[in-house]
């Protein structure tokens, strides 16, 4: 939940102030910046965004990804530079924003969710991913540690693909593919998490069932709630008209729609059957339960009778006081004339039981 | 509940009849008045609306905001003055209005939800806020103690940001932007309650915790209905022509409709949240109540039949009368056997329990 | 559900027949006619549709109410008189329709739903209010003893407010917002009930809840039904090109409009919270279960052990046939050592359960 | 569920293919034609769809009805009579069919459900009428033994109403208000049922309630899933552009889209019903449960303790060894100092669940 | 639930990659190819999708079927041949697309799921047939390795029906309808498989129901996300206009898309009636549970309290100790009395229980 949460401006502050955030990835900053056309092809690290002034305004596709924590300075750097606005740069430093699309006049802007699987604490982490399209460039932003568009760099370095020969709508479509095919592995993981915990529990449902059940359902809703709009994003891009992007370019902005979809139909998948794995273990509980009383049943209804029986004759009346006072204590056969009844009604039990169909 | 009930008039009164509401909040009524253009800045506090008449008429941005319980007469003043609706005058005074927005020809009306968390008794309270919009004027009302505005006006006097340099317009956004961001802060509370209330469920459900749901689930049920229109009513704004509202403050009116957006998501994984640890704590009673069963179970299953056993050597039989009487009695070693037998069955039994899972 | 069923004609009937209903309420009919221009007024009790004559074809609004049960000859009367369509005609006399709105091309025709608390059977009752509008005329019909427009009746009379001043258009107004504003103290009086019902169910829930709660949960589904139709209704009003409705009547159906969505808005409360209810039932209903099984678990489990140990000195092995054969109970410290023995199990028992948190 | 199944054609069949169906109903074939215009009239039963040619391509509206099962020869000879669509037979001869409205170039085609109860069975039936439309025929099938149409023709031979001096597209009206209107009294039928299972299941739920509940809840989802597109149908009829309607015709079928309304209104609500019964009886049971219990529980938590106490007495242990052992019960006043001791346990107890509200 | 995943290229692939999939169904690859027009018609089997050059170009319809596991260079000559876009063979590789409508300027590409039962593992399998329609060309895949289309190859050879006498997209509409009906046959299994456990449930439920009903439910969520999508792609064939499909050709699109609606009607009756069977379950599992108590109960209430009795005359408190001691046993009609009462108690709670309605 606390993806969403603690990520507000104090309610009355004026808005598109740009102020540090309250919570640190600790990640340190890098300015990663490529420039090119079909023929040329630079790549820096830059110190400042102030540094790519050199590459502004010509005709090649320039290309900066920060990488980390960013300070509200750069920030206001880059709105210079590009002429970016204000509210969009607010967005990009309050991380964790719904995926969206804004276009303003002279750029356009969009957040996107990255999810990633945490190995170690085994729960899901969601990144913020944000981007800034014009008409020759595009700025990207990552919080975290892992920088997950290194292979588009490598492919832009040895020209694999169309990616040299065309241009920034298609570098973003690029960027766009991966952080939406990173959601594949994600749900693969928790397919497989799925599946162990069903084998799990339709042989043996504990307690803690309960607990991993409840859990994986808040991260799918988690998930869910995420992944959804970029849907919505995505289906903008294709559908309407907007400036920066290319008509031969949609096509493929439609495939990344139809990723987005598969998406999102796997974790209606999931959802749907992480709640029939819910119904299924308190159908188990119920029915063990049942189990229980049956046998409990079983043998309290079978020796509770014979106990008061032999009660009876454990009671100290005695023949001497009167003759009405048990005397199949003294017959012949008394004995084993009363192991026969409890046989019987034993037996006579069983069988009522079986018609019951008890066992 | 109250919220909405008892906010009505008589059915079959005129419509637009402006009377005292039957439930009075007891904050007595303040008038204050800002006028303001890029260069001037003038701000009083008024005794009666009539005193704002010099600004009326005039370039500059006139704001007149109405603290506390209005009076039918003070309505029917600004009704005379700013050319008011008089059914958008009787819905200010009728609080609990669902939060909307209505086109009139000189001007228009919107109510809005103001939730605030409620320290003292735990609960979420919620004010309505009522805005006015014209050429260049803004009056809006405030029923409650706290006056949310007093940070804007705050900006207005040393000129923060875009908002001395813009109209009417743009006041009434950053206005908005207070009230919807209000939300945030309650949903922090809310969000803390949920997990304090998950890890003691998941621990140990009590009694207690299901009035606790029950009441969060019906908080937030009413939270959704205040809030939810919220949304549409931006909606309305950024996307509809609306002849007050300059397109280039569109762009933040898109902003404030993002955070009605982001507080509804949030409402949603609350509301699942909570219905979900309503069926965590189903299922832990139902698990507890195995848990039980298989004790009880256990310790019948065992003790019940030896109980039986003992009964047997406990009855009255004397071998006196017959030597089918109980010959065991009287055997050597009888009473070893009898254990033997009993040690016997009980092991039987664990072995049988251990085969089927119950411990 | 009777309020739906037995409304039907036999299939197979010619459209647009109009027999005597087959279940009659009773209520004897009062034909009012009101004639009203700004400057004249006439009110008439007419014994039969055809006096109203003189007044049709003027310029000043006719209003004819017709109270009670109404029969066959009344109706095509009326529908020769202010031409109205055969189809809709029947609609008046089977009362039970949907609230709807016909538009015809010289009328339009309009039912709605009329809620009441029948304080004797603690129900609420539902009356179907038909309505024509002409250009100059309104007529409209009520099946029930009490006739809801006497205040406009007065209003008229009195020439309070607009309501004179104005043509049919805004009388059809003011006669919808009575109609629809008499939901508010229906829904005012199941608010309260629900709210009794909550304190007493969270007190301690009785069987009897079940069968109240299942009955309101009907009773709501009913008004629902009944009411969310003129939702639609109303928003046809608003929306739509309608030739009869002056564009600056609008803005009070409009008013209309909020007020049945605040209906529908309260009602989803309700229902919400109804159900909600029955869940705090079957969640009770399970914890008290596993009180009491924990008792009886408590209890058997303490004392069947200690009844099969003095069971066991119950039997009647004699020391004199074998030295096997219970020596403790002829030890001197026997008695005292098995009391220990006995004290000691429960102790661990009470241990045992109080680690496993059972009291 | 028969009703939708085994209906189809092989996969990889010939689309139009006309085949003799595998399940004939075994109801003999009728064709029956009716020829009308406002002066003549004629009515006839053929022998063969051939004969019905002296009718054709005359002003006067021909109306050919086919009785019971149909023969794929027959089809053809309609479909090159009136140059019916082969897509069109083949979903007259399949009956089984979703209702629908298909559009051809010279004429269009509806199937509609004809719901019927069947009394043998308590259950519901289906019957599938297809219907054709040409400029000035109608061509109407029905599989089953019951002809619905027999008051249409019965009012078009006495002249009742306005279906002679209409055209096809009336007559087509007063079919399709037949076929609808014959689904209240089902419905009527159902409601019974269902208010009569309701007293039921609140005196005393069985397990067979359970297998009622079951059985009604499928007939209502199959009644749902075949009324519901009916609607569908309507609103086609009544809102686009089609040319063999006439547009004053519209209003009569605009009433029978109300009737759907209401159908679909009722069954809705019976659904609703159907499922809250469902959580009567589950609670019903969960409280007898309860009940249950409790008795046990009282009963054995009063009992067990005494049950040890009196076996504590009956042990052997022997005052003649040890003064240790069991002197009360050599005590003069030892057997009512017991008694004393057990009546104030059971008095506690009693005590102790009138305070835990047990009985 | 494997049908979807692992089906993705690593993220950050280039797009329109093809490389051999990682799941090889091992089905050999054959390529056939049919050339017809009304007048001519060649079929062959081809090496390699080379060999059929002599035909592209003509004006007779080519269709070119490759059943089997596809690799990369025959999909790259495929593509050049016909001109197919990357990202469409990506997803012909990829098999386990959602099916999808893919529209590109030389053509259009679809992708369609066909369910089949798999006889051995009892479980619906899916293939996903993908489908190229150009001018004048048809290409189609199937990855199993049953071929369905062979009934449409026997239907050109034999000039059967329109086939042979229409163009390129009459001949997409007869696969189309191959594989949509196909899903006929798997639904009549299904619906039989839930029939036969229904009567068995309904019969006696045990724990291998549950496990039926929950694989159940999740076949029919797998097959419901699988076919859902061909609803919306028949749909925008017949709505949208597309330049390769003839208008006369969507009268046949249109019947297609009404058996998607029917197969989709059909899944959800399944659902809605498997979730039934669920409630069934667990409402028979509560009932049985009820039984067990009651019997447990009766048994308990009326045994423990005898036992009580009969342990009180056990008690060794003897009469020469006091007069107090239990006089009872040496009274003359002391046992009988003891008898009598007991019969009493016993006869009391029947009389009780039968008041309660327990049995």
């Amino acid at each position: 939940m606390r993806y969403f949460t603690k990520r507000y401006h104090m309610p009355g502050t004026s808005p598109g102030t740009l102020t540090s955030p309250k919570i640190k990835r600790g990640v340190p900053l890098s300015i990663k910046l490529i420039d090119f056309s079909t023929a040329d092809f630079s790549e820096l690290i830059l110190k400042s965004p102030q540094d790519s002034t050199p590459f502004l305004g010509k005709a090649s596709v320039t290309w900066i990804h920060i990488q980390g924590d960013v300070e509200p300075d750069i920030m206001s750097q880059l709105g210079k530079l590009f002429g970016l606005h204000h509210l969009a740069l607010e967005d990009v430093i309050n991380v964790g924003q719904r995926p969206k699309i804004d276009t303003y006049d002279e750029h356009f802007f969009m957040t996107m969710s990255h999810p990633l699987v945490d190995k170690d604490s085994d729960r899901i982490k969601i990144d913020q991913v944000s981007l800034f399209l014009g008409p020759c460039f595009v700025v990207s932003f990552h919080p975290g540690e892992h920088d997950p568009f290194e292979p588009v760099r490598e492919r832009l370095r040895n020209k694999v693909g169309r990616i040299r020969y065309r241009g920034a709508d298609y570098l973003l479509y690029t960027l766009l593919d991966v952080v939406i095919d990173e959601g594949f592995p994600v749900l693969e993981w928790l397919g497989e998490e799925i599946e162990k915990m069903e084998t799990e529990l339709l042989a043996s449902p504990t307690h803690s069932t309960l607990h991993w059940l409840h859990k994986q359902k808040r991260e799918l809703l988690m998930l869910r709630r995420v992944l959804w709009p970029q849907r919505e994003v995505l289906n903008k891009l294709v559908r309407e008209e907007t400036p920066f992007i290319n008509e031969a370019t949609k096509i493929y902005f439609r495939d990344c729609y139809d990723h987005t979809i598969q998406i999102m139909d796997l974790l209606e998948i999931y959802r749907d059957t992480v709640t029939g794995l819910l119904d299924v273990y308190l159908s188990s509980i119920s029915y063990r339960l049942n189990e229980n009383m049956r046998v409990l049943t079983v043998i309290a209804t079978i020796f509770i009778p014979l106990t008061f029986l032999v009660g009876v004759y454990g009671m100290n009346f005695t023949h001497a006081d009167s003759p009405w006072a048990m005397p199949e204590l003294h017959w012949y056969y008394g004995y084993p004339a009363l192991w026969l009844v409890m046989i019987c009604s034993v037996i006579g039990m069983l069988i009522f039981f079986r018609i019951k169909k008890w066992f």
